[in-house]
């Protein structure tokens, strides 16, 4: 029995293409003392991999040529060496692009979805709602009648901080690409507005969706969209700076014009990887999972078939085809 | 008697202009229910007063056509109907660029020099060593063995950073603008090195003189500086973010490339107008005293003689024609 991986082959020269990866046929791992073998159910895509792909200096190491590409799963354990696991217990993991993994007991959390759907655990209850509690909570702290602005409104980490932030009393506008994903942040996510970053006029129309101004930015996108939200922030105005997913392709960068605006309105910016705030996680699963359960919290999810079908999904998710969460179903 | 003052006449369309002032001399102001009649010694002139004359949003209301400009002097109590201030005391004051000022009590701080000049209650004990000081161990929180740059380094701020930073036991790289500032910045104020941002190559020269990366940045003046240090932070940057000088003349704005390397070293940039935090300025204050009196800060001051040369000295700090705190003495 095989176990099919996807490597990285090559590194982009801007956007991402099919022939960046490789799909290997690699003998089945054996787990060593204190580790598990996990079969992998779903891979979750995020704009994150993208940075990976890269060469040089970045919050993590790049994936090596010939490397299998990193990204959480949601796994079955199919043999443990690691006494805390039982052969059939569900797990979330760091298990990669590949349907088997061997992994050490340490890395792995297992899962209790109380009745939600197993895929939420690599969404609303997983990675993405964990960094949306922390950055819009933690760093955003926002108050009653604050207006919060979102960007990649409708992905897995935006629906959330604009769907709990207005839970907490805010007004909430998105920002997302496309008439069918405002549509969606507004009729099914329930925000109060959204601005299609693609359409004329973005920038008037963004000032027009914060009449009284923004007091959080949550930053996904980066670029011109920053650049355009900048001279809308209020004074004291907090950015938690999560993403810079326009650029990740960094073919080309675009010089952002109004940051004298930091100044002038005392902003207070942070930028964040939630896998470095471990301490955090447990309450903010339990808040996630709570709201989800309790119907507080709405999602969508873009489900490909197949570990072969991991690069193209991958690459569909930079270019925005997706809509909700991303995952790869592969058992 | 008369009282001369210098009003704004126009508001400039880019650089400073001379004729954007305007001479007037008032009638002596009379002091009313406790308020108190100053006489001005020593006017401050700082880059935050070309914020002022412009038009629309910034942190503090601009200055209006006619209105006397706005800034911070040390003063002689001329009349007093405070019952805590009498004839002859020597206070600080937002008096404004005039002779006589009434204004009231509250506004004004007793200065007890303990045997410095009078002058520094504007430059080391005054707001810009407060402003060093809050930037510098409030927001930058620096550790001995860090890298610490300052842009706008032989300025009244950054050159109360930089050697404040040093004896922390920090590393200190400067950013001034030409030879004669890169000089005074090492030999005279001490700093480990200084890059002279008008010279060839100032990136990679930036980067040599930065070998562990920079974990502190304190930003005075924005644009291309800005865009050089941010690919140069190091993981948990802090960066106190006290102003944007290259573009308060507003005329053009730099468009800044890197911003993704605040995600990638996750870094945390706090922007302040160090007097919305009246709450320190007694313990800074004590301390630049006790740092002054006590040799571990060195200074220089450029004084222009006489109200008459208060718009050239500004217009000629803008262009940054001189070496040190820049005052106007008036009396």
């Amino acid at each position: 029995m095989k176990n099919l991986q996807v490597v990285l082959a090559s590194r982009p020269q801007g956007s991402v293409a099919e022939n960046n990866f490789r799909f290997v046929e690699a003998a089945m791992p054996s787990p060593g003392k204190d580790e598990v073998l996990v079969r992998n159910l779903f891979l979750s895509l995020d704009p994150y991999m993208r940075m990976r792909m890269n060469e040089g200096k970045s919050y993590a190491p790049p994936v090596q040529i010939g490397e299998v590409m990193v990204g959480g799963t949601i796994a079955e354990v199919a043999e443990s060496k690691d006494p805390r696991f039982r052969t059939g217990d569900i797990v979330s993991a760091r298990a990669g692009w590949q349907q088997y993994a061997a992994v050490g007991g340490g890395t792995l959390r297992k899962i209790d979805m109380r009745g939600a759907p197993l895929s939420t655990a690599l969404s609303v209850v997983g990675m993405p709602g964990v960094t949306a509690w922390y950055g819009l909570l933690k760093i955003g702290e926002p108050k009653p009648g604050e207006t919060v602005v979102v960007s990649a409104a409708s992905g897995a980490v935006g629906s959330v901080v604009g769907q709990v932030a207005r839970f907490k009393g805010c007004r909430v506008v998105g920002i997302a690409g496309g008439t069918a994903k405002c549509d969606y942040v507004v009729k099914d996510l329930g925000f109060d507005a959204c601005v299609d970053y693609k359409a004329d006029a973005f920038e008037s129309r963004l000032r027009e969706a914060t009449p009284d101004g923004i007091d959080i930015y949550f930053e996904n996108v980066g670029g011109r969209v920053f650049d355009a939200v900048l001279p809308l922030l209020n004074a004291f105005a907090r950015i938690p700076f999560c993403g810079y997913v326009s650029e990740y392709d960094n073919s080309t960068t675009y010089g952002v014009q109004h940051l004298q605006s930091l100044l002038v309105s005392r902003v207070r910016l942070q930028a964040f990887i939630i896998s470095e705030h471990l301490e955090i996680w447990d309450e903010a699963l339990a808040d996630l999972s709570a709201w989800l359960l309790g119907g507080k919290i709405n999602y969508r999810e873009t489900i490909a078939l197949g570990l072969e079908n991991a690069p193209g999904a991958f690459i569909g998710m930079l270019q925005g085809r997706n809509l909700g969460k991303q995952l790869v179903k592969l058992a």
